[in-house]
């Protein structure tokens, strides 16, 4: 039987004629004229700072369009230097995001299906994957951990465990605890495998963490060895806290409050780097592990501690914290590094999967990267040099890849759970960025392309 | 029988807290030590810009957070001046905010309930009301309308009526026609009351109205006489269209063509006021008349020429035009002074309403204006001098305010239509920007304050 050519060559026309749509914006993006810099990697390994918020929308800072929320050194981060619109989580919760970060791999190929428990036999194995930390202190660096982990409890996959020199911080968000999440398991916050605080206040928590960063900081500068510093803030995860006495609380929403506290931490860091000489030479990574939890299911509403409203905006896009729509996955995602990095902002998709390739190859070592990896290595994207044509973007949730983006096309397709239909769905997120328009029906074969990418049905 | 008093002062003391958690965070906005300059009236009469785009949403400029449209001169006018994140177009529909522009008072006193028709026997009478171009020309200015009005076909009811030196536009918008609005009137381009262009091609109207501010700007200039033009673009309501060989339309949304191609024409004003010496003693203001048309009637996609997706987005906020949630009447709002204003952005809720007691105070014509208004002179919120405290903004309707805010609180009151429950909700604005979180029953003493500013029911 004769295979209809013809057909079959539209068809294929079509689709790179869809696909280009979104190449042709992103290679547009480059500025005319631009010069072509070198790669990133440098001769001298930089300082880096990775701060990730927790639940923090992509509308949420003064730069991505927030009209209630205050964050002057957070825009002038993004002032100095990259600025994404379409960075992305590589999953909508906590745990998975995390795993990604620090395996450059999504998180259903490292096994953390959703936010671990206390005392879950699951977690980030130190002797089962190559992560960032590994990478860096390979290559010289001091690494230290403050702040929220959420990659297990257990022996083998505590912070302790892995390549940091130092921790600070907790094992899980702030409330795993009555009357939030049922557990025996006393939350605490650790000074590396001893817990300095029981039960601590979560209004401490952001200053608490500003503060050991600043020591590592300080610390680095005179032992004059490059470091490697990941600061994951509590906040604005619920429940919200900011220091007793902030007056902003009287003036502004409580969440607002907490965001611009953690806008005050970034300008405490950024003023301990240039106090001690490490801010040129220093890249500092703002971003966020998943979209705003804009709806918490009951149990968070225990004792009336917690609010409905007590979470960030997903600016433009639909959805939030726990699904595949893109409030749930675009994140803020800001790179500042004065001595190598031009401002600009970019539209060229990214995701987290990619810190780990990138940061190895800024600190030269890239020898040591898997080859599997899902992340790329963005340093041409950061300095404008060039956009990945081809990309495939994956939107890893519960534990398998519910869409899929490639150029302005992102197909979503879930399948039936409880009753409830799954659906297919195709957006094209140039023209329709708010996911209001699905035309799945009329492309079939955009869908069809795009399907491949994904798992077929459990 | 005696009124229970300590329980009347309970809700007083309630309703006082409430509005002054609004109040304080406007207070809070002013800079810390900031100068309190004197008030905007000049000596010298400045040249008045006033640029309105048509439903052009809150989220769709970069300073707005749009993740998808490029808009460096608009960018650049809101970095030299006064941005605000809380302007409000006084109807969430074309020629009731129109006619809110020109007289200063909400559409339902000046009888204009709704898009007006060709032939409608309803307009703004150039007898019945003082308008801005009457209070300016009376002041010395030159006056030109560029664009779409909207406000009246009929004798007395045309732009040439009323007193606009020059004008070169169209009576209505230009979906005004076949297949969208069913209509024997044919649509021109007039010149004054000359039909220059039957039927002109969307495609060329940006262009043509820029090139005709253009020409006004510099002849002004060469005859040292202040001006005022009133540019009301037809773009970006549908149908969408740029110029022919536009290059963005191959790698950007037709929508994002269309608004970088307004952003184009900003840049080419300025330009030309910097050409022609007269950049430091214009105000240039920018803003639109209502909220994106993001859920168009099926009338509108006759013969396919109109998109689903063919508009724009409403940044955080929800609904749209022809509703009366945020994402209906929230729009873009700068003002750029080079000689009086500093750079500012702002909270502070302003209308559309105050631009004719703000501009006549500009120039100079307070004495003018009518009493009676709804608008308030905002010069002291453009420069950072004071805001209002206790400022009560209305939403317009079909003819009468369906919604109410005061300080950071919103009550928005439907009535029963055609079957549908009327709705009673609350909402606090700078915790809940998307008005997710309807608080109507758990603060009836906030819900019955703001209610004495709606109209009765109908």
């Amino acid at each position: 039987m004769r295979v209809p050519l013809p057909a079959r060559l539209i068809a294929a026309l079509l689709v790179l004629a869809a696909v280009l749509t979104g190449t042709l914006r992103l290679r547009a993006m480059q500025p005319a004229g631009a010069p072509s810099p070198a790669p990133l990697g440098a001769s001298r390994p930089p300082n880096i700072i990775l701060i990730l918020a927790d639940d923090l929308g992509y509308g949420d800072l003064g730069s991505y369009g927030s009209p209630v929320i205050r964050t002057p050194h957070l825009d002038a981060l993004a002032r100095d230097g990259f600025r994404a619109t379409s960075a992305y989580a590589p999953s909508p919760s906590c745990s998975p995001t995390r795993a990604s970060i620090l395996t450059g791999r999504y998180a259903h190929r490292v096994g953390i299906r959703a936010p671990l428990s206390p005392r879950s036999p699951i977690g980030l194995r130190a002797d089962a994957h190559v992560t960032l930390p590994q990478l860096l202190r390979g290559r010289g660096y001091r690494t230290m951990l403050v702040g929220k982990w959420h990659l297990g409890d257990q022996p083998g996959t505590r912070p302790t465990d892995h390549a940091f020199d130092r921790f600070v911080g907790m094992l899980y968000s702030h409330d795993y605890t009555d009357p939030w999440v049922a557990t025996d398991e006393r939350l605490a916050l650790y000074d590396g495998t001893r817990r300095r605080i029981e039960q601590p206040d979560p209004s401490t928590l952001t200053q608490t963490y500003t503060a050991e960063a600043r020591t590592f900081i300080r610390d680095s500068g005179a032992a004059r060895q490059p470091f490697f510093l990941y600061l994951e803030h509590a906040m604005p995860h619920v429940p919200l806290a900011v220091a007793s006495g902030d007056r902003r609380t009287t003036s502004a929403s409580l969440y607002a409050a907490v965001v611009e506290a953690l806008d005050d931490s970034v300008g405490e860091i950024r003023a301990e780097l240039a106090a001690t000489g490490q801010a040129s030479n220093t890249i500092v990574i703002f971003t966020s592990d998943n979209g705003p939890w804009n709806a918490m299911p009951d149990r968070m509403f225990g004792r009336d501690l917690v609010k409905p409203w007590d979470h960030g905006s997903t600016g433009p896009f639909r959805g939030g914290k726990a699904t595949t729509y893109e409030g749930g996955h675009r994140v803020p995602f800001i790179a500042a590094w004065p001595s190598r990095l031009a401002p600009r902002v970019s539209d060229v998709p990214i995701s987290l999967v990619d810190l780990l390739p990138t940061l190895a190859s800024v600190a030269g070592a890239t020898a040591s990267v898997p080859r599997d990896l899902d992340g790329i290595d963005i340093g041409p994207v950061l300095t404008g040099a060039a956009a990945p044509a081809d990309r495939v973007l994956l939107y890893d949730h519960l534990g398998r890849a519910e869409a899929v983006r490639v150029g302005a096309w992102k197909l979503r397709l879930t399948y039936p759970v409880d009753g409830a239909a799954g659906v297919t769905e195709l957006f094209h997120l140039l023209r329709d960025p708010g996911e209001r328009h699905d035309v799945a029906r009329a492309e079939p074969v955009i869908v069809a392309t795009l399907r491949r990418h994904l798992p077929p049905a459990p």
